[in-house]
């Protein structure tokens, strides 16, 4: 028998294994860096020296699924990161690696797909690789998408907003620990989407769905929600959705965290399939979605500039943080209120 | 019979077949950019708004070889081709894909070696990302590892060097497009090792060599000949080896290159490795060299600076660039001249 530990499917689900992992086997080895936003953070990007910078690799399966590809994907899921860090995204990198027999057909849609997804984000790929492995040694194509961005033009003008109602408010940037008792909650539309499409077309599970990825580029809905203010967090619920998410911020931040099930926007399609499959909609993963804690003054009208946005038109307020508790815990619609742990993984491998 | 275009193991394989795909089937389709050095220039690096950035996966089998293994291969192949832009790494960022099963052991010995390597080249990781893909999809282990850098503080003083010898010197950086008829080539060290040792040690091959790998981060070195000055063009000969690097800046720069093969250093375990498999050491990619044109004037000053360098103790001037013929050509042993074509693809599969 062979007693040495491997690596599960979990390492890379997103929730608490794969963050015991990083932290215990890459985290505590890797000099400790003094950037302004550096690795020990575990934020969305890095900052340094004033530009943010952000590496994602996208083993997606399949390449292709019903509302976007591997390479939509990648371009929205690097420019996302950059964004909710308070950045402009300005320039990506584009790392293939192929598998020997891939279809040259099929690379020359993920290309187009990545050159529409560009022009909608308004950013450009500046450099990149191409590497062939032999036929067997991986599922077709493995993207990986780098990003730099710089300081949103916008961002000095938000925090001057929160510092209004939040006299000692001190970041320089969007992070997850700048979370403070009374934030509200805002999630920009509905959750689950992307992960009950990905779910749907693989094979074997033999349920048919209209569920479509929400995967998109955020950048611009996210500029306009920096435009109004008062922004103090912000970040993209992918693998392991919403419930990953709140206990982020809310273990970074040290606030409890309370949401309303019945505000929490999820499609009919997606809470049937959840039903179905026994999984649970807050711990599926998201591409084209951002939640956003903002000073409570300032909800009404964050809530308002996401609605007017493309995408964002079932925003919602969810819940707010609080000091009456630690974690995350969710008012349900039966009126019972649970508690929502950082999940293990996200229920549905290979999402991004 | 499928009778559509698929990816061959050549597409990856840094040579004419890899550049073609790169240009019809990329660079023909994406957005095209306006920054110092864009996607365009098909150079080392890009260079947005004075940030260095680069991107590169590591596919190399095996993951551990006579020298080496992925993680130093990563940092150092990311740190070097920031390098020869002229520029000095800062940060890199560190995504993994590691297949379901893959020994944590030996995820903890490839993070070591990139700590190890970030210490010798003094850069940090300060972003990441980690997926695991299903058992059987994938060799293990594959690494994407991005980079950003600064201008050298030496590149201003470099570039002063240069026009007092070529008064219309006018790039900003150090690109494959700067050289001029007269500039002296120099190499950094023997050629083909690491090639020879991934060979050594594959599967198969069934010949020993004590022929290691030579990767390493060449940034210091490089800095080091920078403060000298006079250099125009710096690269290093990874896949497809210093064939494929001369002919890239032969017709980038539109100059012809003569190359002398008793100058070009090539150790006796490569040579006997070469000969037995019937492969040109000129074609086998490398992973600590650094090969660069100098104006004639200081290609002294620039090869003591590197015989000084920790791996450069073997460096060598090795030809010079000309006008008087198209391509490269090399003056043989025996007194004859044959004409050094651009690679098809490198030899040896997989070796970053």
């Amino acid at each position: 028998m062979d007693r040495s530990e491997r690596i599960l499917m979990a390492h890379g689900a997103g929730g608490y294994i794969m963050h015991k992992l990083i932290k215990e086997h890459i985290l505590s080895i890797l000099p400790r860096d003094s950037f302004e936003v550096g690795l020990h953070a575990l934020d969305d990007s890095a900052v340094v020296n004033g530009v943010i910078f952000k590496s994602d690799s996208y083993t997606v399966k399949p390449l292709f699924f019903p509302g976007g590809d591997i390479g939509r994907l990648a371009v929205s899921g690097t420019v996302n990161d950059i964004s909710v860090m308070g950045g402009e995204p300005i320039a990506l990198s584009l790392a293939l690696i192929l598998e020997e027999g891939f279809p040259i057909d099929d690379l020359d849609r993920i290309i187009h797909s990545i050159a529409d997804t560009c022009r909608e984000a308004d950013v450009y790929v500046v450099t990149g690789d191409t590497k062939v492995v032999e036929k067997g040694s991986l599922d077709g194509c493995i993207v990986n998408c780098s990003g730099i961005g710089r300081r949103s033009r916008y961002l000095d003008y938000n925090f001057d907003i929160v510092r209004r109602f939040r006299r000692d408010f001190k970041a320089r940037w969007i992070l997850d620990s700048n979370v403070k008792p009374g934030d509200k909650i805002i999630v920009s539309g509905t959750i689950g989407d992307h992960g009950v499409a990905i779910l749907s077309c693989r094979e074997g599970y033999g349920f048919e769905s209209s569920v479509r990825s929400d995967v998109r580029p955020l950048n611009k809905m996210i500029e306009k929600a920096l435009s109004v203010g008062g922004i103090v967090a912000m970040k993209d619920p992918t693998r392991g959705g919403l419930a990953n998410l709140l206990n982020e911020w809310s273990e970074k931040s040290g606030v409890g965290i309370l949401v309303r099930e019945e505000d929490i926007p999820v499609r009919d399609g997606v809470r049937a399939a959840c039903e179905m499959l026994g999984i649970d909609p807050l711990e599926i993963g998201n591409e084209g979605k951002v939640v956003i804690a903002v000073v409570a003054e300032m909800a009404e009208e964050i809530l308002e500039a996401l609605r007017e946005a493309e995408g964002g038109e079932d925003a919602a307020i969810i819940g707010e943080a609080t000091d009456e508790f630690e974690g995350v815990a969710m008012e349900t619609l039966i009126g019972g209120r649970r508690i929502i742990p950082p999940p293990l993984g996200d229920p549905v491998p290979r999402i991004c």
